[in-house]
């Protein structure tokens, strides 16, 4: 493909001299007839010796090959890749021989139901939707429209998810919340008898839980991304456009607001109201409600220069002993 | 359902007047209709506030709606739940021919073995239970009687399953315990040629891994509770009634004692022995043997009393260094 | 079987008198009849007091029943268990009439595919591997000779695995990494197009998850082995021989070092470079590159010496500060 084609096809400024362009790669394993790009100025020594043939960069820098400028260069080269790598392959519209469903008559007709899909009664499955093999999706489910649920996914009984949503392989979505009562020496089970519902563009990684409610709906926002590996519990509110990082765990009841990031392995008590556009540091616990805009780290969870002091003072701290020690003589001495 | 009637249903004593009841609801979200509950004195304000016809309380409470007062409240609750919903969908009892087993002779007459569930040899599975679809079930696996096996669960070979547990899905039973030895600058594979041992009325959450013995048997004990995304290594021995809450790690050969809880995302290292009665806080880090009975938090994991003034005076330990800065100079002037 | 029979086969010398063994048991639970192991002196005491009637033990310890001397005792531990236990059951070879292949021709003559496996376009499957059921094969993805694939996997597009590879159910190769770019007040998605290698002689647990890079390769080094619910994330490279425990999670674009060990719960951020040789403790959390051979631990991750020296300072912070308190009056008074 012509370089001014890709310019005019993600909405970038052509730079520098017409190329043909047949692969995208990545900076520093491009080589001649790829195009790479770079978002970051720290890459520009690399940029220099880059073997690629042209390159995407943000507005007001100079590279020494053809480039296409962006204002969102990340975003030019999201756009640039679907240019020359196919989508992940799904199965041909219509309804495989080899699936089980009780109620074909709930899938749209451009919906396409792999083989080894089991769907239980009364479910639903809107237009341009892909179900891969080994999906279980439970009675009284519903998925929107250009969804894609990916191999060895469980639906449970009665989850609405929404339109243009991905959830990966070996994520559950609706198993029973944790409830128990302690009565004569035994945890009985409280019955989970709620839903989950997903909004529209959410994404959910592999192997990720979100627990139905006990008796209402467990809910992710609009727009939120949900990594692998995530244990979101019972009665949980995520907000809309929320990131929320690996091996993450938000424990029940908690409600998370708009635009919030979880980085990794971080994690949430429950019961917790977290305000819009928190930042919880990797590992950050959080164990009190935050008000909007913060960002903390740590465990228990603080402001995150206060985590940085304090974990600063902690590393000088034996050293700092010491000299105590001594003065300690010397005051009593 | 008449309110007395529910009363009657949940053991527990009618104050107010008779209501009719057609659901049950979180008590900030029920409306008119509805039956609510309160355990604990600090929802109090949302009691009066509720739309609920009707509360579950502890006794000594006074409510402004009619109330069913119960000794468990919290139990009188999850008896209700069951009143108004439905129990999780099951299939019908039989077998499905969709399903592949080698030996369908060891399914009790009345389990319900679903569409895409494979068995192995000599697999046993019990009266009442239900094995939902892609379930896999290794050879000489057993399960006894009103067992609930959700969707994509694997039981490896050997699995001995008690009666009534629960397991959700993309949980693991069985995999192979993580043993190597270091030879020819390589890591030989140990056999792991134990199995699993699940006891009676035990709950495990979704997307778990239990791993087998190498020789014997892993063990969980009779009515413990497992969260989701648990990692329990192999020959490791729960005891009976413990909570292992979500993300929470165990490694190889460590026992743990009866009604010890292990809280979110806490960890215990391998060849301990932790007591019974034991609870090791969310993020507990547990490296040495606990004896029956204590808290612990932190990591390293201790008394959780230290703990809490270790991270109070680790908070305030900037400030305390200005200030030994200032008399360091003062005490060496 | 015979001592001296089993001496022969695990290469190790027979001290004391012949026996028949009949098993192979922990040193605790062993009785007459079989035989265990020891490879640590720690565990003298247990060896008196065993019922078992030989022991492999290290060279120069005198054993007070018949005995195993081996340079390796625990590689001779783990050769003895495949003479007394079954490996793991694998369906017959052949292809399952209950699979649905899309490529039959890809299947080698002596693999094994079991009954609701599922394998696209393209794929292939090298001679004495064998696929579990309900196992997803991606189009184009390539599976060596002799691996072992455990049910419920889900194996994406793309994916090149080598030879001798085990992978445990649950786990998922291939997923989408975690990719977007903020644009118009919402996360736009970054086509995750690359895909996994995985070398010869991996293992890989339960319920792990290993993302696809966005253009080019995740790698996972050469006899690599990692335990349950670890999370590796896009355009990861792990070196060869490395160990990964449980719940370790290792974010993008970060490489890692020949027979480098991340212990259980650990994290290492993105785009880092650690070295070979590398210890990081359980808990540990890395955030900048490591050199070779170091050993780090606590969170962020530094010289484990260090670490532990903090953590005695931190653990005596509060007493300390009860003293300087006094000094500070003395000081001021």
């Amino acid at each position: 493909m012509k370089l001014s084609e890709i310019a005019r096809r993600i909405g970038a400024q052509l730079k520098g001299g017409e190329v043909e362009i047949r692969d995208i790669a990545e900076i520093e394993k491009a080589s001649s007839g790829e195009i790479t790009f770079l978002s970051n100025p720290k890459y520009l020594a690399a940029l220099k010796k880059t073997k690629a043939s042209a390159v995407i960069v943000p507005e007001g820098l100079d590279a020494p090959i053809p480039s296409l400028v962006c204002k969102n260069p990340y975003l030019g080269f999201a756009k640039a890749i679907s240019l020359f790598r196919e989508p992940p392959p799904r199965p041909g519209d219509g309804i495989s021989p080899l699936s089980s469903l009780d109620d074909p008559a709930g899938i749209a007709e451009n919906a396409a139901v792999a083989a080894f899909v089991f769907a239980g009664k009364g479910v639903k499955i809107g237009a341009g939707t892909a179900v891969m093999p080994h999906v279980f999706i439970g009675d009284g489910a519903r998925i929107g429209e250009n969804c894609f649920i990916y191999p060895n996914v469980t639906i449970r009984e009665k989850v609405i998810i929404g339109n243009n949503v991905i959830i990966h392989s070996g994520s559950v979505i609706g198993s029973d919340g944790y409830g128990y009562v302690a009565a004569d020496g035994a945890h009985k089970k409280i019955p989970q008898a709620g839903n989950v519902v997903i909004e529209d563009n959410v994404e959910i990684g592999a192997n990720v839980c979100i627990d139905r409610a006990a008796l209402s709906s467990t809910l992710i926002g609009e727009g939120t991304k949900i990594d692998n590996l995530v244990h979101i519990a019972h009665n949980v509110r995520v907000g809309k456009h929320c990131l929320i990082l690996g091996q993450t765990g938000i424990a029940g009841s908690s409600v998370i607001g708009d635009y919030t990031t979880l980085a990794s392995q971080s994690g949430v008590s429950g019961h917790l109201k977290i305000g819009k556009h928190v930042t919880v540091a990797a590992r950050g616990g959080v164990i009190k409600d935050l008000p909007d805009g913060v960002i903390v780290s740590g465990f228990p969870a603080r402001d995150h220069r206060q985590t940085l002091k304090a974990q600063a003072a902690a590393a000088r701290l034996p050293k700092i002993l010491e000299m105590f020690r001594k003065i300690k003589g010397e005051s009593n001495g």
